[in-house]
């Protein structure tokens, strides 16, 4: 095989990789606009279209001639460690492709859609029944994906699906470290509140937040960080996510006018996942080397901005009089002191994603746990209520008092994201590990936050994180930015520093 | 060839249409959001996207196989005349669509895109300069465009422009409505400026007029005439338009806080189009029989509403107290004799969005003259400005202070549309047609528009126009409907009962 050949092959691929991209990218807009612009009598019609862009996105991954190609352009002189890390990445996302066959590709787009509109009615009126046969089907489909995968990437059906949302992780994996916290986490979690207890109580901040105030404060923290308002937008969604492209960069969040509080911070989060977006190298733009390296890298940017660097004592110092300023706020519960208690209080909750950062990881190995036996086929929707309040029970303590603030919660399930959850709670100890490294190697990282600054860690991280793209895998990012292999150790002492003044 | 085969074709036909449907669903999000939502940054990306999905819908409409099926699928038994006028609608997209080559698909859909986006910027600085370069790139890919068409349709270039927005018109069928009005319209205008001027003057309705109340007077109208908010939005745009699908229609209106009509009579304009979408038959939604028949029938429904039914005598009479108290507005300006002057004010001006129904058509002469020039490669950019202000002299006696509000002021040109104005003024006598045959076979229409009730309008054109889809040709639709091939009495009649009272 001539070098030239192998060239054109690759240069062919590139071209289809363009394509795919721009597939991708009008999908993140239907995707977007279903959950925040869409009338509800639309909801058929998008379905259909969304199902026929991934049928022809699965379709130009998946064509005949894409494999020649791959192993015509691995001949190829002259690929720098870029274009190197690029064909590894297509052909991942082609194995990962030609894995699940057309047709199923279809059912799951048009069944993803239909369970997921169904669970936002049903989880609005606690109406499990009627989501339950929806995801169901939906489960069914999954588990025929994950079998397909499983078969045609060597791995375990559920490590087949984890695969696809953090590239090489493995549950095997996720099972020690999983372990690890189990060993720490609980007591840590009841040393945790009998300090709290010892301590004064926070002092209620009294409402009403107007949304539009809200709005306005959550845009200013959003400039703050970095949020580039020409190449993005914030809007209201039921649940807060960051999509669109890098240039055009969406995130939503949704307001409580009696609590301020965890929407200010939901639009920190998503800020964190879109920094990431809006950070990936620009030259890579349209080709797999150039996009989000999986969702625990993704997740660690996110807490890294709203959960190690917006709850530090130095940044809350800055923040709070800034809040108080922009509520038009009085009194003592307006101090820093006290929003940092509001921002830093622990207690084991229904909800994960109002869950503080102790108790956290506990919702995840619930639902964790529960994912993979509908996935192994030992647990259907209709047992799935009673299994995740005996989980609640037994790992929190506490049992929900309906499915809307149980199983129904959350929208991955409905969706058709199975493997997603446990991305969370590594992203947690990937951030823990970051900032860690971020403070050790550069000085006056908390101070800048005292001062509302970003830059110095957002420069960290566009560095060691941002910039590479996907061309390391998740572990190979963490340890060459901190040093160390992902692990518990940086979360652990994190919490104790945070928490317990250790 | 057998039957059951030529079923087969047809068949397959009816699959890709389908996916053709969802792709042009698509794009209608892409297009509505860039216009109402995206972020400035946002618009290289999707510009992108925009050129593969045009691009992905090319290839899947000139597929090599496409022309077989379509030869087989004729000689299928059983077709009924819809799913014949179906088959006809597919040969005749593949027909204009194989004239076109893919390349050419591609670079004209990222110029159309680069050209609109240096338009909102020029037209903002009134800084004609920077548009002219890029309007003359996108001339030259139209020109190229319009060959390729008259080569393989066997019309001349203009012509085969104009086929693809109003299926079947000829320009020489144009030449011969526009000369009938160009015999009576200078003359009836100046007699309606004089007529109105030894009536009293409108007094000047003072403002200010707060969006939000105007968008919630809009909302309230729109809901009068029938739109469904299950199915569609109103937002903002530049310049207003009806996007989205049928079951999602997406309308837009601009404010302006001193002076709340224009923007209400172009939520009833766009009300009109959407109308259209949504009584298209539903059993035929993705297919091509179930699209709406072209640019002239459907600006005859949005005029039907806006100029015909909205501005009588018996509907502003209901609306005028309506605006009264929702603006919170006092005096004799808000009496219905003098909001009926400003809805029936005529007056040549420079906007052609803001003209009155008289002198309007003059507008759009002018525009038809010049673009056809434009195509024939004997007007360029540069010299667009000054044949614009020489015709406008001309027609209409004024001369724009700048290119603004002259040659800048239509999105169609810099997005790419030749062949499109003169439908604004052939659906302009359809709906005077259209209404005058209404009134005359169901009594009461009239009456019903004094209590604020469309429903036995909206019935005749649902019968008569919607539900037809593009089963008839646009001229057949007008003649079945009224009994009467498209003309200009009508619309002579209309003028001269409203304006001159005859």
């Amino acid at each position: 095989m001539s070098g030239r050949n192998s060239t054109a092959a690759y240069e062919a691929l590139k071209d289809r990789f363009e394509r795919l991209a721009a597939l991708s990218g009008a999908q993140a807009v239907l995707h977007w606009d279903r959950a925040t612009m869409m009338p509800e009598g639309g909801a058929g019609a998008r379905a259909e279209q969304q199902a026929i862009l991934s049928l022809i996105a699965h379709e130009t991954l998946t064509a005949p001639e894409v494999a020649g190609l791959i192993d015509e352009a691995r001949e190829a002189d002259g690929l720098d460690p870029w274009d190197r890390a690029n064909l590894h990445e297509m052909a991942r996302l082609h194995a990962h492709a030609t894995a699940t066959p057309a047709s199923l590709v279809t059912r799951l787009s048009r069944q993803k859609s239909a369970a997921e509109m169904v669970w936002r009615k049903a989880r609005a009126a606690n109406d499990y029944a009627s989501l339950a046969p929806e995801l169901d089907k939906l489960i069914a489909l999954v588990r025929e994906q994950a079998a397909a995968k499983a078969e045609a990437l060597g791995l375990d059906p559920y490590d087949a699906l984890l695969d696809g949302y953090d590239p090489g992780r493995r549950s095997a994996d996720i099972d020690v470290l999983f372990a690890e916290l189990e060993s720490f986490l609980p007591g840590l979690l009841r040393e945790v509140m009998e300090h709290q207890a010892r301590g004064p109580a926070a002092l209620p901040i009294e409402g009403p937040f107007p949304v539009a105030l809200q709005e306005k404060i959550g845009r200013e923290v959003m400039d703050l960080i970095g949020f580039d308002f020409a190449h993005g937008r914030l809007d209201v969604s039921h649940h807060p996510f960051t999509g669109g492209v890098p240039d055009d960069s969406r995130i939503t969040t949704r307001y409580d006018e009696a609590d301020f509080t965890e929407s200010l911070m939901a639009v920190i989060h998503e800020t964190g996942h879109s920094l990431y977006e809006r950070g990936l190298p620009p030259e890579w733009r349209s080709q797999p080397a150039g996009r989000a390296r999986g969702m625990t890298i993704h997740e660690s940017q996110s807490l890294l901005f709203e959960m190690q660097a917006a709850r530090t004592e130095s940044f809350i110092r800055f923040l709070a009089p800034r809040l108080k300023t922009g509520f038009g706020g009085e009194g003592p519960a307006w101090e820093p002191e006290n929003v940092l208690r509001h921002y830093r209080r622990v207690a084991p909750g229904f909800i994960r994603v109002q869950a503080d950062e102790v108790s956290y990881p506990l919702h995840v190995m619930l639902r964790y746990g529960l994912e993979r036996a509908m996935i192994a086929g030992e647990l259907t929707a209709k047992d799935l209520p009673a299994a995740w309040n005996e989980g609640m029970e037994r790992m929190l303590g506490i049992v929900p008092p309906d499915d809307a603030a149980g199983c129904m919660q959350d929208i991955h399930w409905p969706s058709g994201s199975f493997g997603y959850f446990p991305t969370y709670t590594l992203g947690a100890l990937a951030a823990a590990q970051l900032f860690a490294a971020a403070k050790q190697r550069h000085d006056g990282i908390e101070e800048a936050l005292g001062q509302g600054d970003f830059a110095p860690l957002l420069g960290f991280v566009r560095t060691h994180v941002h910039g590479k793209g996907a061309s390391r895998t998740p572990d190979e990012i963490v340890s060459e930015a901190t040093g160390e292999p992902l692990g518990t150790a940086a979360f652990k002492a994190h919490i104790e520093a945070r928490y317990l003044g250790k």
